[in-house]
């Protein structure tokens, strides 16, 4: 028996991620799709609204809501009045009130809510996780740089308040406070936002460690290259994550960890929680967002074009 | 059997608030205090930190963090290493993430854990909370305009990064949100910034309540009369809280709620806690101020001093 799932939002990472991955795997069957005019998904119905679908499809039993941030609220408090478990793309919310008010209503209703963070799920990371157990961290170094231009070709939503560099940001810090021991505290923080931008587009971030420091380097506006790494010095060695923590290696050696894509092992994990009939919520990232926010030093850089 | 409490932190506001109302009320006795060697606190022995007094003082049960947010995750750790139960003054820490951090510390350490708002105390509060039950809200209008020189003279960290004018504000937003049904949603926030300073002196914020708008006026610069007012406009009549929620009227006419001053009720509150070894730690306020950095837009005005 496979789970009838809708996917709300018909934008990159549906097309790119959501479709194939449930196309691939057993467990869920892609049943419907709530998208703009401009963007239905192919070979499914579409509709406008949440209850528009459930009053047309009642079959449909979750959905994977892929829309920006702004809005992600609604569809939230929508999902779960129709009982439909939920599997929440990232940033989970425009604020984090918003996501801690639809987390308590999720649990209130006994619906599932999945709160992805989808660098969580690449294949290095559990693997990184149990090679640090036991060692003593000395530094922590993030370094993720990537091309607006490539990754969000045209796309408004990326330069709304709140956002910028912290939709890849928050990839890179979903996996060091999956990873590392203890809290992080964020002792400074460095935003450049471009003169024509609402949201940053780098930023600079240095936090106590449990006893190690931690920085992260953010760039939005990386030619050439791409970057997404965190290198880790141990008193047992150096570990190095790279491409989103998809490889890893000690010393300069690679290590083997498998290929599942990110998304395959997000499935299945919901998939899990879906018949567990378990949440797992934890916003930790975006309070993280939110802090450098909060602390950040901004200054004013040429404008982005 | 009083409980023998000791204050952090020897500025204005334990000197105000604190000390009084320990004095006041026979739930706690003044037993020691941390401070720094230029503000000590008379009558009492004070040491330079928590570990150094609990050596000299092991019969102190409960600690009073009456210091800037900047530092308080480390005394909080500490006061929970000793076992000691905690009032925690607004604003509760540099970041939420350190809020979380400590809250769920001192859960699994089984010590008392009182964040404080004490806007939330005031003696319209409750009165306010019962009126409102029933009736349906159109509209809130909070208005709250002091001058920073008068309530914080010479303070530096008022203008460190993430406090200014949310050092006040947040007093607002802990009581709407502890009176307003339903989640507030923030849908707009301008955030003003002195040339000269790292936080914002002032802020304009709306919200969407649950059914009804809330907007908030923010100002730390206000000479002449102060206030600190809630309008809240109902198919059952006009609600206004003054004097920030010391004073309630209805229809503009006066409401007699008692002249309970917040810091007795929250003292009271804190004795009832620590006797029934319950928590309350509600951060909400806390992640609404993160939430108005986020999605804040800046300007920056002319320059404070």
């Amino acid at each position: 028996m496979t789970i009838p799932i809708a996917i709300v939002g018909g934008g990159k990472i549906a097309r790119d991620q959501h479709i194939p991955s449930i196309a691939a795997l057993g467990d869920f069957t892609l049943a419907a799709a709530v998208t703009t005019a401009r963007s239905p998904l192919a070979e499914v119905a579409n509709f406008r609204s949440i209850p528009e679908m459930m009053v047309a499809m009642p079959q449909v039993r979750a959905v994977a809501l892929c829309t920006p941030p702004r809005g992600r609220h609604a569809q939230v408090m929508q999902a779960i009045q129709h009982g439909l478990d939920i599997l929440n793309e990232k940033p989970p919310a425009a604020t984090l009130s918003e996501a801690a008010d639809f987390a308590a209503s999720a649990k209130a209703a006994g619906v599932v809510l999945y709160q992805t963070w989808h660098s969580r799920e690449a294949a290095a990371v559990e693997p990184a996780a149990r090679w640090l157990a036991g060692k003593a961290i000395r530094r922590v170094v993030v370094t993720w740089k990537e091309d607006v231009r490539v990754w969000h070709p045209g796309q408004e939503w990326i330069w709304e308040p709140g956002i910028g560099i912290f939709d890849p940001g928050i990839n890179a810090i979903s996996v060091i406070t999956k990873i590392l021991p203890g809290p992080l505290t964020l002792e400074r923080a460095e935003l450049r936002f471009p003169e024509n931008k609402a949201a940053p587009i780098a930023a600079s971030l240095a936090y106590a460690g449990n006893g190690f420091p931690v920085t992260a380097e953010f760039d939005f506006d990386q030619k050439g290259p791409q970057t997404w790494d965190i290198d880790i010095d141990t008193d047992g060695g150096a570990l190095k994550l790279s491409m989103g923590a998809s490889k890893m290696a000690v010393n300069g050696k690679a290590v083997n960890v498998g290929e599942e894509p990110e998304y395959f092992h997000l499935y299945r994990r919901f998939a899990a929680l879906v018949k567990g009939r378990q949440s797992d919520a934890d916003f930790t990232p975006f309070a993280h967002v939110a802090d450098a926010f909060m602390l950040g030093r901004r200054s004013v850089i040429e404008p982005f074009e």
